[in-house]
């Protein structure tokens, strides 16, 4: 039989990486100094994290059928992802990002285009078939309609014994209301640095106390706050730590929140508490702020 | 027989456009109103113009497979340019500008990366049947290798009577000293409103008064500057000049400079006079500037 498979619903988009010496000004011609294309999007991100860690893995969200697809599903090949999952929309365009990343202020700008591409619905999720799946994870964006494809886990799970139900984990990024419904949702809820301070706290410790009451019973909450390690609450009330894992010279920290949340889903999928699970996610965003991209990650150091 | 092509030789990129509100600060993210993708590059704008004006052409210049190109292909042949003559390079990467065009403003800024994909040599041009073009048109840019494929054209057409030899123009558009010694290589040669301020001149006619002694005996060079329309001096040293053609209302500027070399190439290539090149290329040029991309260019007004 095959290995249920971790799925990832959410964005995927191209992002166009120039890295420049210095920001552009305003109506200037400037070289950059390299480009890369590189496919983005958090749960785009988590997928290809994931498969490095060698979790089997697929990725749901919506493209548009042309030349930036066809990059982007060469490179989920690439890593091995299932994208058997993917609505593809007859109408709108896959989303681009240009990122301009300074050398000098380590400064990321990005211009991001995502408005025309129609979201996938609960009625593309409906299609799913559910048996395949040991764990699904929702990158919050249209809230109302994933709301919707979580209850037909729920339906779903209500059938089965025990060892074949799916764990739900949600993932609060932007402070956009219409996301926050899903804190409800969640076995396990992932809520961002930006959005709590969008709350007034200024800890994650201090963010998990406050957010506790959005979830429902049961749930775990995990906060990642940068340089400061992450902080869990458990089913319990308690809170859990893990301080940061910084290497040795920072050379790119895009998508390490996403890898945080592979890294946690891998460890709690494959049964380890919520304390592994937490420092495992903090030693491999740690790991991955030491690379380019997202290759080595997975590797032992030797001892 | 087939009908002898015009040629443009030098680079085609992917010009990536966001249409933004207002120009981004740095280290933000910025959700732009539009993005568009559209194949650019001086050579192949003007490709793109000929197409429109009914003129038989061809673009030459390098390209890498890969999405990029997968694009850029589809949109020459889609304009009815043969690509036949393209160089692919085994190594380096199409190079793609994201540009960022701000409506409030009407500012527009280039982040361009084109150093590692090698440009076509005259080793490439050797292989080329000169047979098939009755104007070559080059885009300065590697003007060493650029002059020894103008040679090749000088040799061939010293075989050849006077109706099959080839008429060569060159552009000599950015200030890059190696560029210069284009301008004693063309029959028809086109010089910059910026180059000619970066040497001092205030007005096309002074500029043409300039640098007219560094053309070759017998050749037309030619000096647009923008709402003041163009001027160009014959092989006998007079002055001719057209006012510009401005649209109603002017919605897009990029590519007018490629869009009015074609059309003056297209006229003298069609028997034209200077005079009736220069008056052709300001009207085609003037139009460009009142639709988005190119299409409608060639059309004719109802009246």
């Amino acid at each position: 039989m095959e290995q249920k498979r971790i799925l990832c619903v959410g964005l995927v988009c191209l992002d166009i990486i120039n890295v420049v010496d210095k920001f552009p000004e305003e109506d200037t011609d400037t070289r950059c100094v390299s480009q890369r294309w590189q496919r983005g999007g958090n749960a785009s991100n988590s997928c290809t994290v994931l498969s490095l860690l060698g979790a089997p893995c697929a990725f749901m969200g919506s493209l548009a059928a042309g030349p930036i697809a066809d990059f982007i599903v060469g490179d989920f090949s690439r890593r091995g992802v299932d994208i058997s999952a993917v609505a593809w929309q007859p109408r709108g365009e896959t989303p681009c990002a240009c990122c301009i990343v300074c050398q000098m202020s380590g400064s990321r700008t990005v211009v991001l285009y995502d408005t025309n591409l129609p979201d996938v619905c609960a009625a593309d999720f409906s299609k799913l078939d559910l048996s395949r799946f040991q764990w699904i994870h929702f990158e919050g964006r249209n809230a109302d309609e994933q709301v919707k494809m979580i209850q037909q886990v729920r339906s779903y799970n209500a059938t089965q014994e025990e060892k074949n139900r799916i764990t739900v984990s949600v993932e609060i990024e932007k402070t956009r209301p219409s996301i926050y419904q899903l804190f409800s949702h969640g076995d396990v809820v992932f809520v961002s640095k930006d959005v709590a301070m969008h709350f007034g706290y200024q800890s994650a410790s201090s963010a998990l106390r406050g957010f506790y009451s959005r979830v429902k019973n049961g749930a775990s909450l995990i906060c990642a706050w940068a340089e400061k390690g992450a902080d869990a609450m458990d089913p319990d009330g308690t809170v859990l730590h893990s301080d940061a894992f910084p290497p040795e010279n920072l050379v790119d920290t895009l998508g390490a929140g996403d890898t945080f949340n592979a890294a946690v889903i891998h460890s709690l999928a494959s049964g380890g508490s919520l304390q592994e699970a937490l420092t495992f996610g903090c030693q491999i965003a740690g790991k991955k702020c030491g690379v380019h991209g997202y290759d080595g990650i997975a590797e032992r150091k030797q001892s």
